[in-house]
């Protein structure tokens, strides 16, 4: 809205839970600063709200966890007609993605979805935005993907165990502390670990490793996602060992890996032990969706 | 115990929340493998398992939150005669924090503490290890600390919200899906931003940047940490622009940073920006307490 700054956080005097009748209600409250669903923010400082309905029969809601479709190349009638580009709203979910900041989502009715209210527009709380990538939606078109993950228990809904009252001792110097929520995918400590000691902890991409005091320290990443919807397998052919740096590029799509583990998006060559029988399918799947590179994007198959 | 394996995670057939009578219960049932409190595991694989007691008065338990005090340098009536040192079940734990492995939680009985049990021996569940550190204990010799954080709700206690069933469709490609607890600092994103904005998102020891499609990443790291028991302040005397690496090797301690901003632990000096005033009480208290060098241990005071 003109005028009007973007505001990132939970709405003052609204609670988790509280339903709107409508957009212009969510508006005045300062809820959802646009007058239409979708995604509101900016490409400078990320997204303070969206609002879930019935719009993007790709969206799969899972309650604590959404995968949420991006916006644009959408006709009147809400038919996908166009490719979805990085732009807006789409980019605007990547910077609260690079810098953890949480987006307030909004449901709206939507008769298949349980997570969804029978009518108006409820205010559920704040995400943050885990990851995002590309893919070919039901139209046939390239979408923009988000995977959110609730960020916090609810105002009503303290966590079962005891836990202190927020606030703590230092007064204004001391920033506020909350409980947050993070869906989590249990990895397969034994074989990260595996893959990490048999690099001794030379990132693949860099051959930088970290020297703690307690030993080295390097990354297991994970060429194709674990969990939904990318259901990447814990094993050995899936796992790369990386600096945090080279982590944080690979799981953005600043680089990719191509088939005979040259780089794509940066220079290089992957190292790579013998007895590492990396899986060429997990790496075309992660340049087929998680490349910001033109060239992974043209040459991708799978 | 001899011949038994690590096994990290939750033991076979034992739910949170369940009570033991004692050390030989605990242990027959898989929860806690030493005959006594203290850590369990191993310098190698880590800790799988803590008890927390009346046994060191350093010891803060919150509930969702415990700072745990490491083990060593206590007499046969448990009074605290020497140092401790970043060996055994000490450097377990960071092995831990190193490579995300959580640690069963057992609270045994303590009057003082609420979070205790009244009688008896209570498998709290899993929590990570988020950061470490050494101060002067209450009986004047250095100590190693620990936060620990839940990182799951309770098999008992599922989240408020609806969520869907643990257990994806992959079959056994797909690793385990849970909920985690985990207890976070709200941090000012405006003083982070500005910062990181101000440096270009460079990174103040290395001068690296990562260009993504959304713009550069970078991070803003706290020299004096966030929240209980270092209560730093989320204001920019206190923020650092730092690449991923350079992150993770100052929160471990890798670094330090002197008066005059050459470094300590690897060599270089740090960048700064004429307007940015860094806290000199802030260096020093991370010096003290988070430093690896023993330069830093013997030229450290605050």
């Amino acid at each position: 809205m003109a005028g009007s700054e973007v505001t990132f956080g939970h709405p003052e005097g609204v609670n988790v839970g509280d339903t709107f009748d409508n957009y212009k209600q969510l508006n005045a409250e300062g809820v959802h600063r646009s007058n239409q669903g979708g995604i509101s923010g900016t490409e400078h400082d990320g997204a303070d709200s969206i609002v879930i309905s019935h719009g993007y029969p790709d969206d799969v809601d899972l309650g604590d966890e959404i995968i949420y479709t991006g916006h644009g190349g959408q006709n009147k009638s809400g038919k996908q007609i166009k490719d979805q580009e990085m732009t807006r709203g789409n980019l605007a979910l990547v910077r609260n993605q690079l810098e953890g900041i949480p987006v307030r989502v909004i449901r709206g009715p939507a008769r298949n979805n349980p997570s969804a209210p029978i009518s108006g527009y409820r205010y559920d709380g704040l995400y943050l935005v885990e990851s995002h990538w590309h893919e070919i939606g039901s139209a046939g078109f390239r979408i923009w993907r988000y995977r959110l993950v609730r960020s916090e228990v609810g105002r009503e809904n303290p966590p079962p165990a005891a836990i202190e009252p927020i606030g703590l001792n230092g007064g204004n110097e001391s920033p506020r502390r909350a409980t947050i929520l993070v869906q989590r995918i249990v990895r397969d400590t034994k074989q990260a670990k595996e893959i990490k000691r048999k690099y001794r902890h030379r990132c693949q991409v860099c051959g930088t490793f970290i020297e703690t005091e307690a030993g080295r320290y390097a990354e297991a990443a994970h060429i194709r996602p674990l969990g939904k919807p990318h259901n990447g397998p814990d094993k050995p052919q899936n796992i790369l060992c990386l600096c945090p740096n080279h982590h944080v590029m690979f799981d953005l799509g600043v680089f990719s890996i191509n088939d005979d583990f040259s780089l794509v998006g940066i220079p290089g060559r992957l190292t790579r032990g013998k007895w590492h029988d990396i899986s060429v399918e997990h790496l075309r799947y992660h340049r087929k969706h998680f490349s910001a590179d033109k060239r992974a994007l043209t040459l991708g198959e799978e």
